[in-house]
């Protein structure tokens, strides 16, 4: 099963749809323009599918296993976690001042989608030991910031977010795990945490906990918690891993999908008290433990994109090579590979088209997110920091739900060669069914698309952002082929679908939150669906201009036939969704309690 | 892990939708009425909620296992199996004359449903059995039936079907497999057969395997392709298993799902041919196996609405002990079980609307299928067997189709816990992918809608269906109620966009053959969704009508709760597959074959 890096799509997003080289404008990223990109975007690809990616079916079939507190990981991933960090992977977005690249999101955006499809198991561990990272670097202090980060960085530590404890998932009100503060400064942790994902492992000498927990006689609720920092090894005077810390996984779990990972329960105290360091300030914790689940939602947002890209691409390599069948329209006297048959082809289209459509929405957040941090201009800042923001659920939750289908199909393209293991598809289609899950499940990304980013100013973010659609429609509309003629007409049709949807939320949340938040992830499924179509409504124009000029013409004709594909197969979706949400509210909630 | 069979619906399907009384009036089915079906059914349901649901997870945790030639099953089946045969449950639909008790297929179908929702693995034996039993009814000799039907009426024998080899799957016209005649009028088959389900197992004392195979000087393709019967054990003169045949399992499969269903390799004549005998005439074996195979397909739509029914109750049974978070109207104070999440909700009624709906279908096409082999009158058998026949497909294709949705959903209500194997839902959502590829993938269903079943008669048979839910159109919109009246005008949209796609099939079918079968399974989808709906439409009546007379009044408005549901959220999908069918044909085939 190889995997190759659509690398050439991703420098076309990041030129053509992110403007890759206006990043070179802001303070910083004066060296991370195209040619910068290409040539990270290249090594990130030869270790990835070097490397990386031949431990994919590995990991599945020998899962991470526990024994006696300890966890082994699949051969090879130890090796493969070294070159990882030696190859400065880690560091890639992350400060100089910490012996990272100082890359900017956009660039990094791309690097861990390769990642992620290389092996998502794999890179769920730098995933979150990004989120640790950038939690430090916001909250930490800077003596917590020069112990800890240089090692993360390096790929020597690595990083954890306990969260989720058994009565306490998407609900974090409802953490117990306990912080007693010591005469010292320190605190003592007592608690369980489960689900911690690389929560124990032999991949690195020491891993970084940042553990909620409350402190004694802190408010109820979330405005009860705080932040610690809990390594598995105390540090001793010279900053080495010393003392083995009162933090040990029990065990850990037997999972449908993403089998290399280990899923750690964590058992924090037993012994007498996990040692544990506050971050910033008492009762702030989910504030900072905020940053680490934004940084989490883009990645997992990125990791459905590239369980997509992956699965394509072998259900691409299977539909070549299959012969079954004569075509349809007659265009081979006998059987024909499947490739040639009009389903498979819908098939393809529609995960390919999905592919793109993801990968565009992530790289034009990431660059928004880019200049929400390091703009000169604090206007611009804001203006991209909302941008982004109302983009994190949307590359979060449609990327994944879509990631879903997307590997379904690619197992439907096997036939009955999908349904058997050794194939190796199957582990995608349930590798990916975590991804709508974890790090807030997609109705909780709803939830945040709703209250915080639609809700709270009016709508006006989101109406904002389809005025910039209006424009596309019209830069369509004015071109006089087929594909942008019929693009501009299904795009028209979302965008006021969009608008509509975005009224009645705005309207009615707090009047009718039963029926509002009914037609929630709805709402969701329809914005991403709109936000990854406008950039493939983008990504036509600029194939289009491309193609005048005699650039790269057959991938831009590619290009062309993908958009329009998306316009006529997915987009067409949006107006039911609206429909459902605008009428379907009462009816959502209306069966009494003990009917089900 | 609970099931509970859901008499009461099935039951209302059968009364209201399908008419059973006027079943009774059918020569052969006197006492096949309302309270026939009553009483199976609550044995029915007593013995597979007992004795074969619990054996259910056992066998995703020890499925059958295969050693030195043989196949060992799951601890607990081979028990089961042999209760079940004696229960008459195998004989259920089979004629009297045989030790059958000669129920009709509306009763059949219910009973199925129970049985597959119990355990789809273990169901699977019974459900090849009933096929290789009906293809001998239609096909074998006197002779042959008399041997062979008895032993696998009353369960002590099984059946299996044949067809797949490595390199003729959907395409039967590859089957290599080849039958040598013998002066004694048998002949000696050799070949290789892949994907046997049940192909070798320990639970009955014989296996009747069904076997493709070409004559020597057969004609090419699959004219050429005619079927035997290969015996695990030749009979001796008592007709009692005696010499072991010449066929062979050499592997059974390791795969994502259905477990404890063994998936076998076998090899006929490695030691000098299996001996077979032909199943009525030479090179007319596609046909026979046809028979097998509609029953088949039949019997797989129904396993989906079961997979569909069982998630739907486990995930029921989360959401009501789960609890996690306030609900957003404010209804509790703290935190409540998640089934007071309007998102919840939304997912549960997903799930419950489009499994009433399935099994709405699949009742109403199985009293067509009684009408159609046993109604006195010509012209009624004539027409409902039309109706049966368009129905087929959908019934397999949607019904699974929808059925990876249900199970994702239910996935998606246990949250974090939902991935982890041990609380079992997973398992359903792995057995539920080989729904819609074995026994003809979605696409071949899709294929025989726009064929056989559409272009065929000009599109003739769908509009007449067209006509009848036209009526339940109107009389819905005679009602003065909301339910009624959103359900009308969602009906009404699903049924024009039904007419458009059926006279674009109809026309274009020979001269854009890869436009319209690019469409092919989203028109599939569209059929389905309509048909189901317009089942629950007429449920909708036919529950008002009984509130309006006091009867079963909570049942009844959930009814309406949920067929209202179904029209606001699942109908509302029909206008944009209609959209991307009429539109989206080209670009689906558009990129070149090198582009992908």
């Amino acid at each position: 099963m190889t995997y190759r890096a659509p690398v050439k799509d991703m420098l076309f997003c990041m030129k053509e749809l992110a403007g890759i080289d206006q990043l070179t404008q802001i303070p910083g990223f004066e060296d991370a323009g195209y040619d910068t990109a290409a040539a990270v975007l290249e090594e990130c690809a030869k270790f990835n599918e070097g490397v990386v990616a031949p431990l994919n079916w590995e990991g599945d079939k020998y899962p991470s296993s526990f024994h006696d507190g300890k966890v082994t990981t699949t051969p090879g991933f130890k090796q493969a976690f070294q070159q990882f960090g030696e190859g400065g992977w880690q560091g890639l977005q992350h400060p100089v001042d910490f012996g990272g690249q100082g890359l900017p999101k956009t660039i990094g955006a791309a690097c861990a989608e390769v990642l992620h499809s290389a092996n998502l198991s794999f890179a769920l561990c730098p995933l979150l030991t990004d989120g640790a990272i950038e939690a430090l670097l916001t909250a930490g202090s800077d003596e917590q910031k020069a112990t800890y980060l240089p090692k993360m960085i390096s790929g020597e530590w690595t990083g954890t977010m306990n969260l989720t404890e058994p009565q306490a998932g998407s609900d974090l009100a409802a953490v117990r795990t306990r912080a007693e503060p010591q005469p010292d400064g320190t605190y003592k942790i007592f608690g369980t945490k489960i689900f911690i994902t690389y929560g124990e492992h032999d991949m690195a000498e020491n891993i970084v906990h940042l553990v909620l927990a409350r402190v004694q006689g802190a408010p109820e609720g979330v405005k009860g918690i705080s932040l610690f920092i809990v390594p598995k090894f105390l540090l001793d005077a010279n900053g080495n891993p010393g003392t083995r810390n009162d933090a040990h996984c029990v065990s850990i779990e037997h999972k449908l999908g993403i089998k290399a990972s280990p899923t750690a329960v964590l058992q924090y105290g037993d012994h007498g008290g996990a040692i544990g360091y506050l971050i910033g300030q008492e009762n702030r914790g989910l504030e900072y433990m905020f940053i680490m689940m934004n940084s989490a939602r883009f990645g997992v947002g990125v990791q459905g994109l590239a369980v997509s890209e992956r699965a394509y691409q072998k259900a691409v390599q299977y539909a070549r090579d299959r012969v079954q069948s004569r075509p349809v329209d007659g265009s081979v006297k006998g059987a024909a590979p499947i490739i040639h048959h009009p389903d498979v082809r819908r098939m393809l289209m529609t995960m390919r088209a999905t592919a793109e459509g993801c990968r565009a929405l992530a790289i034009t957040a990431a660059a928004a997110y880019d200049a929400a941090h390091h703009h000169p201009d604090a206007e611009t800042r804001a203006q991209n920091q909302t941008f982004y923001e109302f983009m994190v659920p949307l590359v979060k939750g449609y990327s994944t739900e879509t990631s879903l289908e997307v590997t379904s199909l690619a197992v439907q393209v096997h036939g009955g060669m999908g349904f058997i293991e050794e194939t190796g598809i199957a582990q995608l289609y349930r590798d990916a069914k975590i991804l709508t899950i974890y790090e807030g499940t997609t109705a909780i990304q709803a939830n945040d698309l709703i209250g915080r980013k639609t809700s709270r100013d009016g709508g006006q973010s989101a109406k904002a952002i389809a005025g910039q659609i209006e424009l596309t429609e019209a830069d369509l509309a004015a071109r006089n082929d087929p594909a942008a003629q019929s693009f501009a007409k299904r795009l028209k049709a979302a965008r006021e679908a969009f608008i509509e949807v975005v009224d009645f939320v705005a309207g009615q949340t707090k009047a009718s939150p039963n029926a509002v938040f009914a037609g929630s992830v709805p709402y969701l499924m329809l914005a991403g669906n709109l936000m990854a179509g406008w950039q493939m409504g983008r990504a036509l124009l600029a194939a289009e201009d491309a193609i005048n000029e005699g650039e790269e013409v057959e991938f831009m004709q590619a290009k062309v036939a993908t958009a329009r594909f998306y316009a006529e197969h997915i987009l067409t979706r949006v107006p039911g969704l609206r429909d459902s949400i605008l009428e379907g509210g009462e009816s959502a909630c209306a069966l009494p309690l003990d009917a089900f």
